[in-house]
């Protein structure tokens, strides 16, 4: 978590343009949770299988989210969130006359494991230790 | 948001079938959110990718949506919409001899843009514009 | 409900893997609730859809499953959930070399049906019978 899933039309995106949005995504947390937290999911939907209004929608890109509960601390935070993601998704969606759409789903945080531990609270050891690693490793405290 | 996604069997809908329920399901909020809120999303599943209690299913539709939380503003107002939702899809699913299942998750609304705007409040100035143009446009007060 | 989605790299798991992996998890919650309740989805995403902290993972296993909401009562009934589910999915993933990746997230018991209806509350002669016959059934009670 966060995991990221991205319906897009067929081709509208390249390999390197893949790869471009999961290291953008990636960045927007890169500097509070350790980065292989941050999952991203591409799929593509074909023109008849993408209704927007009951509409085909051959140029539109779907994401949706699936974050921690009280990921965003104020209300500040949420909107600064959202502004940065447009900024950094711009480029290869905006930008390229795609109209889009983004939501996010808050859920718990004790439900969630990685490599079957649950992940550390914020600020701890074990934290740290994930985050220098970039990896999970067994839990050292609660 | 909405967002609809609905797996089915390999080749359960036609494109027109397909088409028919998007409508379907659009309709059901037409009067009350801009038409272009309303996303379908259609997936097959093979019938080794798909088990309903630990067996293959071929004949099996998973609907799941994502909906704003709050939006059933009653308990009448919740049975009334499962109750619509049926009768909209029988043509397509129960009618034909499908199983089905559908369940709905709450998500936050201020967690949800639509090309990069965080969509207006219901009864506003902007909700208006936005439902009779049908498409998102800059927002003019909060 | 519970709903898994198992997201894997291509060719994973074998046709066996899958109803393997299918039963376990439905076995999980055998003796409390309907077998026909759990679904599982499997989804193969190519090493190019899909990115661990911005960068392609192609040994990494993304599961995400949609619970019904308070479905643990207790911490306990939580920690021993994950544990079973890592012990029963072990031989699938873990031992096979793969990382992985779960959680859960909590949805409304009341926005949920099952071919339009709503299913019975635990303890109900309802919930009995289509937990004895293993299919839903017109409710006979609130």
């Amino acid at each position: 978590m966060p995991l990221w899933k991205i319906y897009h039309p067929v081709s509208a995106f390249s390999a390197e343009d893949k790869k471009g949005i999961a290291e953008a995504l990636t960045g927007i947390y890169g500097r509070v949770i350790p980065k292989f937290y941050v999952g991203v999911v591409f799929q593509e939907v074909s023109a008849d299988n993408f209704y927007i209004g009951g509409e085909e929608h051959p140029r539109f890109v779907r994401i949706w989210v699936d974050h921690i509960a009280r990921t965003f601390q104020s209300d500040d935070a949420r909107k600064n969130f959202f502004r940065y993601v447009n900024k950094k998704l711009a480029p290869f969606i905006a930008d390229r006359g795609f109209d889009w759409e983004l939501h996010v789903d808050d859920t718990p945080f004790d439900l969630w494991t990685i490599q079957g531990y649950f992940p550390p609270r914020e600020g701890t050891e074990d934290e740290k230790r994930w985050m220098a690693e970039n990896k999970a490793s067994p839990r050292t405290h609660d």
